[in-house]
C-alpha cells in the first residue's frame, strides 16, 4: 500500500478529483482538516478563549500539527499544492519537512508561480500541472501503466 | 560555538544588523547567497544555457541547494526572516526542513503575517519582530545576560 | 489508526475517562501498568527478593521499563497527565523521552503546576485541563470535528 | 574532550562543585542558565510583555529549550541533579531527553528521592548522592584513576 | 513476512524464476517498473514533452524514483541482478542506496562480472549465480530449510 | 503485539518453553536457524563448496545474518541465552546489536557467568536465570499480570 | 569548512584538477587510494594470500571500504566521475550510498552516458561536464562568486 | 583524523604495539581502563560499597559503560581482539554494538577462534592475526602505502 499525505490548498476540489481519480489503487490518502473555520479555531474551541489573536491562532496551529505530523511521518509520497491564491506558507512549510524527512515529493502549481517555487521544486520528483496528472504518477509508480 | 542559519528575505540588511550586534559572541553565522542575480543565475553560468526558463531555474536552485543543505545541516540555530514582499516559499520551505532535522528556529517576521504564518511559528521557538531581537535572544542563549 | 500512550498519574480514573470517551474513533491507548503494587514489586516477584530496597525499585523499574518504551516507541501521541499530589518524576521523563522521540505530547494537568512545568508545556502541542479536552482533541485530529 | 551538560537544580553551588574538582580534565561542560529571573523573565524582557502568566512562562520556556537542546545534543555525559525542593520536572524532563538520546545519565540525589526518582536511576549509568562522586566518576571515565 | 526487492537487470526473466520459485513462503516481492519503454518514457507521457533528452530522461528517472524509494525503504533483502550487457549503472545505484540503509543485500551476477563487482560484492550478503540459488537462500532464510 | 527474538545458546529446548508458557499472549517470536549442521553448512549448500573452512564458515554467516538482522531489527525485545558451554560469542554479539539498537534487552544465565557477563547484564532490562521467568516478565509487561 | 569526497575514476587526473582548481577555498578534498595496484592487492598484501581470485579481490575491496565509508561519512559532498571506459559500477556504488546517506551529490561525466546514468543524474544536484565546472560549484557554494 | 577505538582483551601489550606502530598517522586511539582491577572495582569504590557481589559487578560496569558509549560513537574504526583466554564476551558485546552503530569492524583473533568467531568475522571488514597488520591496514586506509 502506498500512503499519501495532500497537503496544501483548501478551498478547491482537488482532493476530491485525486482521490476518485486513483479509486481502485491500493492507496490510503491523509491531509489536513479541509474545513477553515475548524481548522482556525480548533484550539480555543477546545482548549479555551485567548484575549490575544496571536494565542488563540497559536493554539490552533499546535493541535493541527498533531494531524500534520502524523501524516507526513506515515506518508511515503507528499503531494503538496499551490493554488492561486494567499500567502500558503504553511505548504511550503510541510514541503520543506517532507523533503527533510526523505519523502516522495510532488508539487501541484501553476506555471505562473515557477520561479518563486523553483527551490520547492528543485526538491520534488514531479512537478504536476493538474491533478490528473498525480493521479497518473501514481497510477504509474504503483502498477506502471502509462495513460492513454 | 553555536552555529546559526540566517535563511528568507534577502533585499534588505537584517543579516548585517545580526551578525554586527553579535559581535564579540562566540556565533559562527551561514546563510545563502545574498546576490539576487547569482542565485537566480548560478546553474547556467557554470552548467549552460537552458531555453527553458524552468530549466534556468531548476539548475540554479539545485547549485543552491548544495548550501542550503549545508547550512542547515550544521546549524544549531536557524532564524528564519519573512519580509514584506513577494512570495517567500523558499523561507518557508528551509523552516520546514529546520524543524524536521530538529533545530531550534527562530522566526523574525512582522505582525501582519501572524496569521499567514501560524504554522511556521507554531514550529517555532521564537517570533520576533527585529533583528536586535535575535541578537539579544543569541546573547541570551550564550551567556545569559538580558537586555537593559 | 493512531496510536496513543497515557502515561502519568495511576489514582484516578482519567485513562478510563479518555478511552470511554473516544469509543468509535480508530485509536489505539496504550499505557503503564497501573496497579501500584504490581509495578512496585514486579521486579522482585519475578526475579527474586533484595536486601536493598535501592535494588528492589531498581528491579521492578526495568521491567516497567521495557513496556513504557514500547509504548513510547509506537505512539503517534503521547499524553502526559500530572496529578494533585507526589513527585510524578516518572510522568516528566517520559515526557522528556516523547520530546526527544518526537511524538506529538499532550500535558494534561492543572492551573497550579502552570509554572513548574513550563518547560515540559513549552514541548507540548497541547495542555489540556480535563480529559475531555484530550478526547475533543484526539476526536479533531482523527475527524475534523469540533465539539458542541 | 568529554562534553558535561549539568541539569536541575539551580539553588546550590553543585555545578561549581563539579566544575572545580574536575579542573585539569579534559572536559567542556555546559548547562542551563542559572540566574532564576532572568531565566524565568527572558521571554518577556526580550520579546515583549504578557497579560497572561502562562503564555509569560511559555516565552520564556521557549528560549530556555535553545540552550538546553543545543547543551543536550552536544553532551557526552548529561549529570541531573534534584535538589531537596521544588517539583523539578524540568529535570526529569530534560533525563528523559537525554535519555532518549542515548546520552550517558549521571543521576544526583539524596537517598530520600531513591523510589520516586526509580524510572529515573533506572535508565543511568550512575546515582551519586555527592557533587564529588561525580567528579571521581569523570576522572575515572577520561584517566582511569580511582580516588585514594 | 519478509519484504524483498528485486533490483537490476529487466531484460531476461529472472524475477519470475524468483517469484515462482518462492511460491509459498511468505514474501512480498517488489521491483522496478520492467517495462522499458514505459519506465523510460513516463515523464513526458504523463508530464508533459521535453525538447531535450536530457529532461526527457530527467523527468522519467525522477518518477521512477518515487517507485524506488518506496521499494527500497519498505525492504527486508534487497537482492541486485546484474546481466551480461549495458553499464547497468542503476543497478549499481540502488545496491549502493541498499547498503547505506542497512538492508540484507543480495548480487546475483555471473563470476566474469566478479573483478568489477568486488566493491559491491564486499558489501553483500551473499553472492549468487542463478536464481535458484535466491530462491533457496530465501526459503532457508525463512523457514531454515536447505536444498536437496 | 509484542516482537521478541530469542537469541544465543541452540543444545537446550529453552526457545520451547518461553514459547509454550507464553501461549495465548500476543506475542510473536523469532530467532536462528536452530539446526546446528544447517546452520553452519548454508553457505556452501546453496552457494558452492569452498577448500578453506575459513571462508566455508563465512558464507554460512553471511546467510544466517539475513535472518539475524531481520529479526533483530523487528524486535521489541530481545532476550538473549548464555548456555553452560561454548564460547558463545554470537549470542554476545547479538545482544551488541540490540542494545545498540536501544532494544529492550533480557539476558538469560546462570550466575557462575555473572562476573563474564557484567557488561552485557549492565546493558539489560532484566537478568533472569530461568525460561519460566522469561515467560513471567512478557506476560506482566503484557497484562500487568504477576506470577503466583 | 567542505569536506568533498572525490569518488570514481582513477586513470585520468580529474582529482588534481579539481584540488588545484579549489586551491584557497576552505575545503578538505578526500577519496579513494588511486593506485590502481595498490587498490587491487592491499588486502592479500596485508592479510595474506588467497588461492581463490575471488577472496583476493573481497579482501581487498573489504579495506578499501574501510576509508570509503570514513570518507562518505565524513563528506557534505560526493563528486562522482564517469569515465570513458570500464564498468564503473564501484563509482555508481558510491553514488548510491551518498544518495542514500543525504549527501549532496555532484555528477561529473560526458554526454554519451546521459542515458545510462539518468537515475544517478536523478539524484545529483549537478551534473557537470569539467573538472572546471566542479571548482566553479564549489567556489560559488562557498563565496557566491560565479565564474568570469 | 582516523578515531580508533581498540576493544577486547587487556592482558597484553597490543595496544601498545598498535599505539607505536601507528607514530607519525594521524589517528586518535581510545580504549577500555585497562587496569583490571580499577575496572572491576569503580563502581564501588566511586559509589559505595554492595554486599552482593551482583550489584559490586553491576555498578562497575555502567562506569565503564560511560567511556564505552563514548569511544565507540565517536570511533571511525573498532578494532576488537579476541585473546587466548576467558569468555571475553564483552569483546563481542562491543563488536556487536559497532556492527549495529554502522562503524568499521577489524577483528583481530588467532586462527583456532575461527569458527567461534564467524558471525562476529562474518560482520568485520578484517580480520587480522597480528598487532602490526592493524597497523598495516590503518596505514593503508589513511595512504595508501603497503607495507614492504
Amino acid at each position: 500500500m502506498l500512503r499519501v499525505y495532500l497537503s496544501g490548498e483548501i478551498h478547491t476540489d482537488w482532493r476530491d478529483q485525486i482521490t476518485e481519480g486513483a479509486a481502485g489503487l491500493d492507496i490510503r490518502f491523509d491531509g489536513p482538516v479541509t474545513d477553515h473555520g475548524a481548522s482556525d479555531d480548533c484550539g480555543v474551541a477546545i482548549l479555551g478563549a485567548e484575549d490575544d489573536k496571536y494565542w488563540h491562532d497559536h493554539k490552533g496551529a499546535m493541535l493541527n500539527a498533531i494531524r500534520t505530523r502524523k501524516g507526513l511521518a506515515d506518508a511515503d509520497v507528499v503531494v503538496v499544492r499551490f493554488g492561486e491564491k494567499y500567502k500558503q506558507w504553511n505548504a511550503a512549510f510541510d514541503a520543506g519537512q517532507a523533503a527533510a524527512l526523505g519523502k516522495s515529493l510532488i508539487v501541484l502549481q501553476q506555471p505562473e508561480h515557477d520561479h518563486a517555487l523553483k527551490e520547492v521544486d528543485a526538491a520534488a520528483l514531479a512537478v504536476a500541472r493538474e491533478p490528473a496528472q498525480v493521479v497518473q504518477i501514481l497510477r504509474y509508480v504503483l502498477t506502471g501503466q502509462l495513460p492513454g
